[in-house]
């Protein structure tokens, strides 16, 4: 996926392609703000078609967002094609305000497999607030026989 | 949220209009199936925009099944509004279908807390293959002082 | 680990050799009650060593009974030596008995992966009651090169 | 648990206190190695009696580590009696050295949850390597009635 002399322009640009492959990720929205070896920051604006019953970011918006912000960063931690084989997620308060801000970093690269983790905050009036914590594997997808 | 007298036609139309009030349910077409205290069967049916990069399902969307199927089973066991506050999926296989079913059921429900597990399946030429396992905590709102 | 031909009684008695040479599960008095492909019941008798200060069985214990039984599951799934990659458990209520009875199976498995769940309970008075909830992933160690 | 004017030393005095009252913890030899609001460091010295049997620290003792220091991390913070409610634990390399080292803190606490992560590392030739990694939620323990 991923060679080492790509320059962090080209590096960015190729994982925004990625986004720019997934339907559901252009459905809501999702952009990559930042994308280097092993780390990244996926963002989702926060609109209406978002939100659960109570004006709060659908859980399962954030937990997208933390899905995919891992899978970023194990995936290039690994330079390979990758999956996310388990994740683990917390939500720490209500998701109320303009962007969610998904950063997450490889905590642990092997061989097939990083564990990474990941820090979910929602922006509101220019302030960060931590709203969700998740930690999960990405596993190398096997080569194709 | 619900009463010991409710029919179970009355206690699934009151699950849909939740689910109803959900912009981001609405948006990528979930269905509420079944749904009675501490269960729940919830669908999304797979279109192109709920897909990523390969044509599988997003695995966002995936953990948004599994997410919304573990609250209506644990909100319909404790009786009051609830939130998720945490849970954890293991992705099993490409989700490759028709139609994502999410089924999940109260495994211990305290007085404000319920634990449950949902297996999520794909369906597929009318055969269901089990594509992921979560597991997670459904806690009460807190009473508003 | 195990071939197919091999009986039931002799598949149990490898699984015991295995955790005889544990020393941390003699050292807590461990025992494989059952033992099949795919499946395990591990037990923990409930002395005075494996508490906590409020005279409950330790966190550490009934997490270390849900690791290791998900352990024999997968491994005896997959046929192979393993390691635990990853478990989740949710503490359901305070262990309290004689003997915690950790019941695994492997839900869902690959070629180098398990996914297994794991009901563990606590027995008293000839009652089992659920203490704990868990689900992870056994992974086959990699070939030595 | 806790008051804001204790001294520090006082306070890691009280939390050894906790530790002497667990008998699993005395029976693994366990030692709080420092310990505040929020944050603790918990020592498991590596004898023969902890490990598998492939010499490694047994993942049962690794995940007791991790359990125990997220709940003082927790507890300390919440600064009431309290549970470990559920954790996660991703196991990263096998456990070889004469010292687990597990540092936890609270990440987000609420009136009557923490949610904290730990490290655990093991200790071999002076040198730090991190074997594992965890995320969980303490909840302080309802009032008796």
């Amino acid at each position: 996926m991923v060679e080492a002399s790509v320059s962090p322009e080209a590096f960015l640009a190729m994982g925004r392609e990625v986004l720019a492959a997934q339907p559901f990720s252009q459905l809501i929205g999702a952009e990559l703000a930042t994308f280097s070896k092993g780390r990244c920051e996926l963002h989702v604006p926060v609109s209406d078609s978002v939100k659960q019953q109570h004006g709060f970011v659908h859980g399962g918006v954030v937990s997208y967002a933390a899905d995919n912000a891992l899978t970023y960063a194990g995936g290039s931690a690994l330079g390979m094609l990758v999956v996310t084989a388990e994740f683990k997620i917390n939500y720490l308060r209500p998701a109320i305000g303009d962007r969610l801000i998904a950063r997450a970093e490889a905590v642990h690269t092997g061989k097939t497999q990083s564990v990474c983790r990941c820090d979910v905050f929602v922006l509101k009036d220019g302030e960060e607030k931590l709203c969700a914590v998740a930690q999960g594997t990405i596993a190398a997808l096997p080569p194709k026989s």
